[in-house]
């Protein structure tokens, strides 16, 4: 293929945000496995860790298999070129959390917020800096602020110290123009490379991936089959097939690609991520697709249909961690006699 | 929803895709199961039959569980408001398969050809005309076809008596821009309704469709869940939920035919369709997604990688049919020393 697109580095968080559809079960010979496998393809970029990134294993969001720290060491041994990330939200994870991360070989690290909150993101993207690890600013839910919110927001991040910044599709509900406005609008406002990570509820992570490229995005995440929380995430042997398609760049090897692919669907995932039904309506409707099983639950408590409720849930513009509203939703909607 | 953008008139495969994805093996009950709940929802136009067609029940491409006959007559018992469509390929169906088809209620016969011979379509198209029935031409691997040609062989279907006409993505191939040619060229050359049939092995069947209706086209294929053959077709739901947003009427119910679909992924399919390495090395190379069974078997033979055994196919631009081309390319790759 000739090379004439700029070029595009791929983020890969299967071991992240896979972890997500297999409530944070993947083992260190799990980890092993498809770390090496994704080095030996050449992916730039390999995130390990919780689905809910550092410090988040507990009760409430579930426990992991394996400790933060044996996930990082046991990825840190058998990537030889792909530089190792992970994720962290303000809340679940502490300073002492990076330190130790970056102790565990970590070469970058994601700070997240909601779309408009990159203000908790400022400590430690401070800490990161000054730990020596590439600092990178995340932005969740981000369908949620129009382009100029994003990019004020981005601005933000780096004025902090972010050494990139990242939009995350949380519901999948963006179409390519969306993402193009979004990315664009970025681009424009800071000067660090710019990293968009879809969602498939709607069908459209890989054509909103392009979208993001065109835009300016020069990373792009991506994961093995898609795995991923919800309708998974964009396919990152599909996406380097279409980019090689389209002239861009990924210094990946996609046949060895193919091959970590094939091994990712054998050893991490039950089954690949499909869009289901209450992924389509979650994506549609602009809502966290955490919110699957509490949604069904409390549909079912108050005999409304699933897709009402997400639809209602979409219009009240309930953000991650306000699964308390859920309940009340289902209740107001079966007041009003939305049938079944 | 606002509906602003044209009515999009949805096709539905369903039960004629989807069969190649389990050896032709859907039985009367599976087949009034869906078809009954693809009506409720409102989907204007239901496709049932054997995956090759009518007449196509055979050793060579495996047998129907039940008659073409028995098919028809069980999606035509409880459809109310959709129309029941039948494809036909010339060389498997006889002008008797598409009396015995009308008589059994079809009201749209489909006649498919290679994109390059429109000519073996004449005949059949008459009958279909002489019986009644809706008349519709189908182009097969269209991207072997460049726009011009494509829309002059949709010219000359329409000249046979075509009141349709459908290009098929049969290698799941296209990305947006290549749809967006091709339908715009053959809109502008003939006046009836143009349709596009997509697969998903590059992820980007929704986003092709959306292309196709903003280039021009007035009828798309979607079958539910994606169910059909290789990486699946473009998927209903999804691509109504899409159309809806972007302000495209359908007609259709999309709270209904979200439980259609969920019925079809419960009732009809032992998985949703993904995107496996074979189905993505077939479309990025543009080979018929048929050919997965006789490509892997020869490339285990010859020991060569089954992805440097696609991208020689789709050098050598073989088509369906040619399957006998395929041990002889594994051979020559192996004599040219191409590691496996």
């Amino acid at each position: 293929m000739t090379e004439t697109g700029p070029v595009v580095i791929v983020h890969d968080p299967t071991l992240r945000d896979g972890q997500h559809a297999i409530r944070h079960q993947l083992d260190a010979e799990q980890i092993r496995a498809y770390a090496a496998a994704a080095d030996a393809a050449g992916v730039p970029v390999v995130e390990v860790g919780h689905g809910n990134g550092l410090g988040a294993s507990s009760y409430q969001v579930g426990h992991s298999k394996i400790s933060d720290e044996e996930m990082l060491s046991t990825a840190r041994e058998v990537l030889t070129r792909s530089k190792m990330a992970a994720l962290m939200l303000p809340g679940w994870a502490t300073s002492d959390d990076l330190r130790n991360a970056v102790r565990h070989g970590v070469d970058v690290v994601r700070v997240a917020a909601h779309c408009t909150e990159a203000t908790v993101t400022e400590r430690h993207l401070g800490v990161i800096r000054e730990l020596g690890a590439e600092a990178q600013g995340v932005l969740l839910m981000s369908h949620m602020a129009d382009p100029d919110q994003l990019a004020e927001q981005c601005a933000l991040m780096v004025e902090y110290g972010a050494q990139g910044v990242c939009v995350f599709d949380s519901a999948g509900h963006y179409l390519p123009q969306d993402v193009g406005a979004r990315i664009a609008a970025i681009t424009a406002a800071v000067d660090v490379p710019v990293a968009f990570h879809g969602h498939n509820n709607l069908g459209m992570a890989v054509a909103n991936s392009i979208a993001a490229v065109e835009a300016g995005a020069r990373v792009i995440d991506a994961c093995a089959r898609g795995f991923g929380a919800g309708a998974g995430n964009t396919q990152l042997e599909v996406l380097v097939a279409v980019l090689e398609r389209l002239g861009h760049g990924t210094g990946i090897d996609l046949r060895l690609l193919a091959d970590a692919a094939d091994l990712a669907e054998r050893v991490l995932m039950p089954t690949p991520p499909t869009i289901d039904s209450v992924s389509l309506a979650s994506g549609l409707s602009g809502v966290f697709s955490g919110f699957k099983k509490p949604a069904l639950a409390a549909a079912e408590l108050a005999g409304v249909h699933p897709w009402d409720l997400f639809a209602e849930l979409g219009r009240r513009r309930v953000t991650a961690g306000q699964e308390d509203v859920i309940p009340d939703a289902a209740r107001d909607l079966a007041a009003q006699g939305v049938p079944r």
